[in-house]
């Protein structure tokens, strides 16, 4: 066998870098042959940046939004209605809602979904909290932005039977169908069945 | 527009991610969002990692290999052949034709290859490091491990006339020809050409 293998610190850094996501063991060593011949100063900068990024960001208290401040901008911005309070799993799906454009109202982080399989029940998520903010009163329509397959169903159920039937809210999902631009050909049976369920008269 | 964006310390985290190679925007946005939700005793020691193996990797002051100590393992070992040398582009070859373990001499990296188009003369890499370790009288061949593009035969070129001609020492050069384990199927006509010139007696 060959002396010759990467210097210690060097293999500890590929073992960190290949344990996040998306890095397989050829792009932990190529990035970190890269990093330990890059400019020092750019790889102390990047090391500083993580950690600031780390320190700074957290979940908004109010809605769970990733932010620097607590109560987030979202949260506190009088422009957005109160009364519209979308669902959304994880703090990211406000970023892919907000990039639409398509939503004016508020938010709220679930941090998951129900998964009784998996040991995840309501007092896992933020559901409590999501409460406190309807006894509030403001809020008149819960939109619940959450994924379509059994897990995103069950909690969906979950929280219009807590919520939407005590009359105060109406519960609403984001319609299932057909994404936009994708024809027939490329949509699966359940996606083209549940087009057919929610189908909306033309005019 | 919304006012929802990255929080900044995230945003730089990502901007700084995307300048990696092989790091597009959308993997610096997950890589980003993953870590700022990480394990804050996981991010710091990932920023320490990196920062202690830019710190602690340099190159070997003999064959310029990436160590921590100088000179490297290899260059301190005497079961390895002073009597061969390869010399390489990159640091990193090294861990490829050692891998290999076809090699048993020693190395001399490069720092990259000639290139005029580019301004890259011999005084750009390590050419007057190898021309003292020849002066050494102890090197008997120098296998000359290089790219099989036009660059890379310049430089093979200008090193065998630079110190191949002087009669102390032989200038050879990796084979080129048919990859291992392929067909004439997938060879493309410069690699079949030169397969062809460089065939040798089956017995």
């Amino acid at each position: 066998m060959s002396m010759y293998r990467l210097p210690e610190t060097l293999g500890r850094l590929v073992a960190a870098l290949s344990r996040l996501p998306g890095i397989g063991p050829r792009s932990a060593e190529r990035l970190g042959l890269h990093l330990v011949q890059a400019d020092p100063g750019g790889v102390e900068q990047l090391a500083r940046v993580l950690v600031e990024a780390r320190r700074a960001v957290r979940n908004c208290e109010v809605c769970g939004a990733l932010t620097e401040q607590s109560p987030c901008a979202l949260c506190g911005d009088p422009a957005r209605d109160a009364a519209l309070l979308c669902v959304v799993e994880r703090a990211t799906d406000i970023l892919s809602l907000e990039k639409s454009g398509a939503f004016r109202g508020r938010y709220h982080v679930l941090g998951g979904r129900l998964s009784p399989v998996n040991g995840v029940g309501p007092e896992d998520l933020r559901v409590a909290e999501l409460g406190r903010r309807l006894a509030g009163g403001e809020v008149r329509e819960v939109v619940l932005a959450l994924g379509t397959d059994v897990e995103g169903d069950a909690t969906a159920h979950y929280l219009a039977e807590r919520f939407g039937s005590s009359g105060g809210v109406r519960v609403t999902r984001l319609a299932a169908g057909l994404p936009a631009g994708s024809g027939l050909d490329y949509a699966d049976d359940l996606t083209l069945s549940r087009a057919l369920e929610g189908r909306r008269p033309v005019v």
